[in-house]
């Protein structure tokens, strides 16, 4: 096909899918022509891939381009491919609070704690401490308390997610997969946890549910029915 | 104090200082003269919980603006406060993926499926639908069926976010605490999910641990005596 049709079957235009082949993130279309390139599906996955990363992920463009390499690198083992992607896909914050070696010590333990093989150098566990004294310098160093019960909750997420990527991705496409998961993953992560905070938060300060624990989904049929918004919300008639 | 002070006690260059004055997200220092101000504690919280959501949060000008006038908004029931604070730091991607629609219909199907107080037009629901729509067309519109998981997980998150948040803050403070702990806590999720990757497939494509569940932190006392790092791990010696 030509740059118009990929342009129109993936709904990016055409001078930014010109910019994605300058700047190396998608391969250039064979050249039929002096002045025309052809490409075929590989360029329409490869383009969603890179959007999704964008548009969902928030990634940079350089984020991209170092994901991408991961993607394409060929052989070596599975686990390195993953690590170097997770590296790649892992921004370290520029800020450098001041509690941040204290920070590091929390994180070195938690991974410890928890049995994690992952080294405490890795890119997230140095981006997880920057927020943490980030935390720290905002006068909530007591955030720490949680952290056992989210790293309770990745570990649950971190085997769906290997559960899904076992079932469901063959060898060839599974470091895409991997990388697809993690970022567009995290953007459903955050979205979920508001929501979670919002019907939480609309539990214990609006009142309904009071005095009875919110842990676990669908408990309460009248809250259900009345519909999702609390302030439209008929109280449960229990 | 003058802002030269401020600049050393909070690490922020004093040009950026002035830019957050003249963006109105710092309030202007109280002049002492023509051309000199005062500036208070109030104003280094400020600037930290600035920094913490730009640099951290990775949150933009305008977003921060928009967050730090929900925190700034007087009274007002504490819960429309939040979502007003929720709804600024949940940005919507700018694609719009062809699968919207569907995904839209999953995530309010969800939302009533957990039994969530929340409605299924908030930004954070929409954000979902996006990440879920970028999935599908990428060929992995198999990702919903982990979506209870993450659920159940971001549940759990929720409920130690809001017991933290009950134990630490008064209400003045409230909404900042809340603010901070979304926005940070958004990064320490990601770097924890990421971790938690790390370990689970060091497990599972190195070999460690097969052929028994990886659930639940520090089962292996092997491994953790080994050292985070997979390749230089001892297998353990059961």
């Amino acid at each position: 096909m030509r740059i118009g049709e990929l342009g129109r079957e993936t709904g990016v235009a055409v001078p930014t899918i010109k910019f994605y082949v300058r700047e190396g993130l998608l391969p250039a279309g064979r050249l039929t022509s002096p002045n025309q390139a052809s490409y075929d599906e590989s360029h329409v996955r490869r383009l969603r891939l890179i959007r999704g990363l964008i548009d969902v992920g928030g990634l940079s463009v350089a984020a991209v381009r170092e994901v991408l390499a991961a993607v394409d690198t060929p052989g070596g083992a599975v686990h390195k491919v993953l690590g170097a992607a997770h590296d790649a896909i892992t921004p370290v914050p520029p800020g450098r609070p001041e509690g941040l070696p204290q920070a590091r010590r929390t994180v070195a333990e938690l991974i410890r704690r928890r049995g994690w093989l992952a080294e405490e150098d890795h890119p997230a566990a140095e981006a997880m401490a920057v927020a943490l004294a980030a935390f720290q310098d905002l006068g909530q160093g007591a955030f720490v308390e949680v952290l056992d019960d989210y790293a309770e909750a990745c570990e649950r997420i971190a085997d769906a997610d290997l559960a899904y990527v076992g079932r469901h991705a063959d060898v060839e496409e599974l470091v895409e997969s991997v990388v697809v998961g993690t970022v567009l993953g995290d953007a459903v992560l955050t979205a979920l946890r508001r929501l979670a905070h919002v019907d939480r938060s609309a539990r214990r300060y609006e009142g309904y549910g009071e005095g009875r624990p919110a842990a676990g989904g669908g408990a309460d049929e009248g809250m259900e029915k009345g519909g999702a918004d609390p302030s439209r919300v008929v109280p449960p008639s229990v």
